[in-house]
């Protein structure tokens, strides 16, 4: 329907039309693009649903299943969603080849195709972790999460120093590894996925539970330290010494960024409800609700915090206003949408071959990652003991809560590896202590909550018209 | 969160770690492609919220609102959104500029990121109109369509026919233009906005209408007339003759795909039904519904259809099903969040400078354009009185509501111009013609179905509990 779409692409294609070359590539790649990004739509949510449901069955959580499933279609397995970063070339994608097998693409565009498609599904993936923290905010207490404020910190700041000391210190005496890339490591360790925790909190419906919003909290928290950790431990690898400027620079935009969103955006709550009350056309909350998501995601990624960190913010602001309830329930179709992107993408890109140990070289990393993956499990664990003033609070789910590293432990691994500080099989020790604490956080989570009874129930806002 | 995300162009930015230069620009760009594209629908909701509210209030169809504030952000006037088919680069872009003052996009990875943003836009603009029609085809009514199936293809011929021979003569005796390129400007005069017509009958709430039914029928054969019709014209323009292969093969394969999709559609529908109520995981409807839109919308690109008419066919078959009310709720938020992202980059790419009188080379357009548009009204509201056997039908409505080209006439125009048989003057007149009916056909439309009352109902499906 765009006028550089199919019907352009579909002429060029069977009439062989003498254009100019510029105009060709670019509505020829153009549409190949978009039959390329709903190709791999459709795999993500078929594979998304398969995994989740697997899962749902088997009691253990959708998330788990929509990971491992992204595992099956990535780089690990089909090799249906590839991405170049991992040095990947189109020509192994086999979303690629189905387009060259139906849809005339031809192995000249196949880079480029291969590369803006690849573009568009990590865009939408990062839309899909933005959305899904939007709903988190929208589903968290702000009042709550203040009133939880002070353990959430303790929580996220045991939580960096206990594994991070165990970690580099155990590297440094039991495996002779020198400082800086055993600092790196213990760093790694730090990490905390806010986004799988979130969904499996939301999933076993236990995210406005005291814990949940302490986990909550304290994951927040936790994205920011590492943040700030990741500035120290680079700028160590970098040139053996920490820019304390920086470190001052991140620590006070953060707090400005989180305090002053949320503050102005008190402010001016009253002010959004009217102006959508005011509104005559479709989509009115939605939209205006977006623009503020969407803006304070830009705000926090240009300050060099993260983009997720400013959807949760919008969404805790708007989460106090009437249009909570609204508003959540036009959410949720879109983080269905969008969400299952993200965890079949961090899947995809998660490539398993380092676990296999009958590959000589991945022996040492093994043994590495058996010690990282207990230091990574106790040093979040313990965190549960430092709740205080909470009588009666379940503290082994907290330290569970902390347990998945996720994304955020990838990239420590993924800077490490740019950097050059990081032997292969200690890179491998980390990759492989992310995978396991990332897949095993959520069934040990659901044990700890005590919802080990098969059945899991749509979290769907309830509708007493149904 | 993602790892090639904002952390780690964090880092590379704040500390330029040395490391491998892929690397860097890799996850350099991934970031700053998310930030414009945040930053782009920040101006896209702005700008249709906005343009929508603005023509609400004056009494004309939100959706003209969105094309208009389009236009505004455009290659027209603000140079908010541009893309770069249309020969502008990266510099001339505000969002880049933004970019540049505030996330460190430095001059060399300016074009790349450019590039990556404004694909991403538009394909998340395509998805956006694939959800459009999908929604449509969910609303409509597959036996009332069937009902009124020999009306629809009445006026979708007629309204194919008479403006084609009306033009192209005219452009030959009147203004002495050569037969090829009279017969492609000829062509460009047949195409109907589907898209546009839908969206204006939805705001009206008279999509269900018999009238509503016959211009949803009439515009989806005038879509698969016009790519047959582009078809012909293309392969005129390129070597004198038709070629007869490829233009029975467009009839066939449109025939056996859109009479097969529903067919075995229709079949599949009540395992579709038990496969979703099994199923334990949230978002199981919608997303097994997006799995049937995104599979026919492939199969439709790729066997040289749209698209769209794939979304539409699967909209139909889902309309079938008990689940219709359900999936109908669900898919309206998401219709919200990405169809305006398709309205307003219509508008967008849209050129208005071929508008101004004040140029002189514009001027022997714009008389041509005068007779273009006169003979694409006349030519479209004929169509009206071609409907029998419907007593007391609205057959003025009928007419308007074939009246908007919106992207399908600018695709004509583009092939055209690529194709090098238009003159500069010619095309120009097409771009005029094209802007003219979209632009009128909503507050006509709107008119003739007495809908002229002031306020527009918001068309969320009525929920009793609020």
């Amino acid at each position: 329907m765009n006028w550089v779409s199919f019907p352009v692409l579909t002429y060029f294609h069977a009439f062989n039309l003498p254009v100019p070359l510029l105009a060709t590539t670019d509505a020829e790649s153009s549409s190949l693009v978009l039959a390329g990004v709903l190709l791999s739509l459709v795999v993500i949510y078929l594979a998304s649903k398969l995994g989740g449901e697997l899962c749902a069955r088997i009691d253990l959580p959708p998330v788990l299943g929509e990971l491992l499933a992204g595992v099956v279609v990535g780089v690990s397995a089909l090799h249906l969603l590839i991405f170049p970063e991992a040095g990947e070339d189109g020509s192994h994608s086999l979303i690629m080849t189905l387009l060259q097998a139906t849809a005339n693409l031809s192995p000249d565009a196949l880079t480029s195709v291969f590369h803006s498609q690849s573009e568009v599904i990590s865009v939408l993936s990062e839309l899909g972790v933005i959305i899904l923290l939007f709903e988190i905010g929208l589903e968290s207490d702000l009042k709550e999460l203040l009133r939880v404020g002070i353990q959430a910190t303790v929580v996220a700041v045991v939580g960096v120093v206990v594994p991070f000391a165990l970690g580099t210190a155990g590297l440094m005496l039991i495996f002779g590894i020198p400082s800086v890339p055993a600092i790196f490591a213990g760093a790694a360790l730090t990490a905390t996925s806010i986004g799988i925790t979130a969904k499996v909190l939301a999933e076993i419906q236990r995210l406005s539970s005291r814990e949940g919003q302490i986990i909550i909290g304290a994951a927040v928290m936790d994205d920011i330290l590492g943040i700030i950790v990741l500035a120290v431990v680079a700028s160590l690898a970098r040139d053996g010494k920490v820019e304390v400027g920086n470190v001052v620079y991140l620590i006070i935009s953060s707090a400005v960024f989180l305090i002053g969103a949320i503050w102005i955006g008190r402010l001016l709550t009253p002010f959004f409800v009217t102006l959508v009350d005011g509104m005559k056309t479709r989509g009115q909350l939605l939209l205006s609700a977006l623009i503020i998501a969407f803006v304070l995601s830009y705000v926090a990624a240009v300050i060099q915090l993260e983009a997720i960190l400013g959807a949760f913010a919008a969404g805790l602001i708007l989460a106090e206003t009437e249009k909570q309830r609204e508003l959540q329930k036009q959410v949720i179709p879109i983080a269905d949408m969008l969400t299952p992107i993200f965890f079949v993408v961090v899947g995809a890109r998660t490539d398993i071959g380092v676990l296999n140990p009958f590959v000589p070289e991945n022996r040492e990393g093994l043994i590495m990652a058996s010690f990282l993956i207990m230091v990574a499990i106790f040093g979040k664990l313990v965190t549960g003991l430092s709740v205080f003033g909470q009588p009666g609070i379940n503290r082994l789910a907290i330290g569970v809560g902390m347990i998945p590293r996720g994304e955020v432990g990838l990239v420590f691994a993924s800077v490490g590896s740019a950097s050059g500080v990081l032997t292969q099989s200690l890179e491998a020790a980390i990759i492989v202590m992310v995978i396991l604490t990332t897949f095993l956080a959520p069934p040990l989570l659901r044990v700890v909550f005590n919802q080990g009874n098969g059945v899991v129930e749509p979290v769907e806002a309830p509708d007493p018209t149904e």
